[in-house]
């Protein structure tokens, strides 16, 4: 039987989630919250599953919880969203990266992609048939240097995949970056996904420029976001894609045969959470703020070199001081040996660089963190 | 902008529900239950929400989960499978279907459908790279020629789907298929992938002949069901495969990127309904076959005829007594003016045939079915 996917096996947040539970250690590999979603969205669940709603949703989403997307992008990038015809609710952001995928990207078209890339774009890409063009970003700013990009583009380059913030740097995109991407989707009439699945977690009181945020680059774009990063419940698996209406359409056609619809009552207990406990995601940056500066301030006495984050709950350490061993063989290691997990950079990478770099999620509670630091600083 | 999938628009259930929302008619058209799921489900699932079992479960599913399905294909069709190795949990059986159909078609693969066929086979099918090949089967019997099906496989057929009892026609496959299929199987080396979703709902007396009863078919299938029908929840888009294992690590490793996991306090709750309420499985039969008494019964004064139905929730009906118009004209006219939403069973074909023909849903109130029929007995 010849595999669709021979280079791939169980993704790597499996195998360290795995390895965790294996060797009891602390897991700050897979990037999921360690505290449970706010009461008002569980309590609201069992109220609509209790009422009897269960079953199918309209394949795009609850209007009611499309809208209140609607009326959040509005809120914060003052987009003129169209509920009904432009937000497509979908069983996870990884669906919506997956269909907004399939919908664009046909037989030998090209998409490129910034490495480390989160791991699910390539195989989505080559499931579709086409061909993921990688260009690598290096630590310490995983900065993109539009130029390369420029030159990476072909006749037959299809679309580009941005991410920001970004997983697993923590790099946000800037103005600059907008704009050089804005000038290449026009002048190559390219597709953009916009994985933006941490928007709501940015630090330092820098915006998140959400792709929403520009009119002329939405009509280009699917926009793809979660409810499992925001609302702390990623096992929940709620996601959604909003993009221009033609666009949506041929979305639309394609999620109705991967998934149809998702989990019904989840659809209503989020339109709630959306409508009275707004102030959540304003205080989801500050919240996440605070976590990385703990872990950051108990590792400061490490022999690990933190950098920079800027967004996500994601931290990378440069470990170069601590250990020869390449990444993957340390985060083995750190599992096994040391009771701490952490996932290694080179695997979202093609081509990896020989950079010593691991990636923490501080999207745990703080005395884990500190658990966590503690053992680190004695390595 | 280019479509992938050119010739579809939205799906014809959500469509007729849609018309049956407008027109405030009795929906009988899209699959789903007008009952609720049983209590303890819905309990359950809150208390797994109010414990905090919020997070990512592994991808292929909560292994009580899996285990809970291994044992009732043990307990229902006397097969040995490994939970851990050969059950994946997946986003509803139409994520299901999806998944094993890019897992197995090549570009330029052939894949054998019968029509009538559930609308998400060829799509997925061709955005697989391959192409269907239909094989019509005809009112009122639909019984498969295996000697056509033989005649239809050329160099390129991959795998043949089957759907066993079969929406919409409610037929169910008898030994001599099974044979049949098992010949063609091992002479060209086909995948089989069995659409079980009604596994549950067979009537008088019938056994389900799952694909999981023969060890040997088993080598070469994914076998997907659905706990939506089972438990009338199709809200919670909760469906599995069932596959040997060296096909079931080729459909995890696509399922973890199209959507990575499902609602994990369902799973936990699926588990302890299986656990602890196996007879609502055993009554299903019974309980739908009544309904479909009861909705044959106050039809039989009517003017349409009613089509033998062995499983599942739909029953057919022949109105070439009651109108002229064409099965998709005739269901515009039926929900519009006479207020009762159906299919029309020419979509469900690739050449439809001129058969007048509509499908209705019995998963309702026996209320609900009986003033159905009042207005149908006055056509
Ligand atoms: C779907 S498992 C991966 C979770 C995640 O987004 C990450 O760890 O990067
Ligand atoms: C996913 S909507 C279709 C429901 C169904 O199975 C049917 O009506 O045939």
């Amino acid at each position: 039987f010849e595999s669709k996917l021979p280079n791939l096996g169980v993704s790597i947040f499996s195998q360290m989630s795995g390895l965790a539970n294996e060797f009891s250690a602390i897991n700050l590999s897979q990037g999921f919250p360690e505290f449970d979603a706010p009461d008002l969205l569980k309590t609201q669940l069992n109220y609509y599953v209790q009422q009897g709603v269960n079953q199918y949703s309209p394949s795009s989403g609850v209007p009611r919880l499309q809208q209140q997307i609607a009326d959040l992008a509005k809120r914060k990038y003052a987009a003129d969203i169209n509920a009904a015809d432009q937000v497509t609710v979908t069983s996870g952001a990884t669906e919506a990266l997956f269909v907004a995928i399939q919908t664009i990207v046909r037989p030998s078209d090209e998409v490129i992609v910034f490495d480390p890339a989160y791991d699910s774009y390539q195989p989505a890409i080559e499931l579709a048939g086409g061909k993921s063009v990688h260009i690598a970003l290096s630590a310490p700013n995983y900065t993109i240097d539009w130029q390369v990009v420029s030159q990476a583009i072909t006749k037959n380059t299809r679309a580009i995949i941005i991410n920001t913030p970004h997983n697993p740097s923590g790099k946000i995109l800037q103005p600059q970056d907008i704009k050089a991407l804005k000038e290449l989707v026009g002048t190559h009439n390219l597709y953009v996904i916009s994985d933006e699945v941490y928007e709501h977690i940015t630090f330092d009181e820098q915006p998140h420029l959400s792709v929403l945020r520009d009119d002329e680059l939405f009509t280009q774009s699917f926009v793809v976001s979660s409810f499992g990063k925001t609302f702390h419940s990623t096992g929940w698996k709620m996601g959604y894609c909003i993009a221009p209406a033609d666009l949506a359409v041929e979305f639309r056609k394609i999620h109705q045969y991967v998934t149809f619809s998702s989990f019904t009552p989840a659809q209503h207990a989020l339109a709630d959470m959306l409508e009275r406990q707004g102030e959540h995601i304003d205080e989801l940056s500050g919240f996440y703020q605070q976590k990385r500066d703990l872990l950051a301030s108990h590792l400061s006495n490490s022999r690990f070199k933190i950098l920079p984050s800027q967004g996500t709950y994601f931290l990378l350490l440069d470990y170069s001081d601590v250990s020869d061993l390449n990444d993957v063989e340390f985060c083995h290691w750190l599992v096994e040996q040391a009771g701490v997990a952490a996932i290694p950079l080179s695997v979202f990478y093609q081509n990896p660089p020989t950079d010593k770099v691991i990636r923490l999620c501080f999207a745990k509670n703080d005395n884990t963190l500190i658990e966590a630091a503690q053992i680190l600083c004695q390595l």
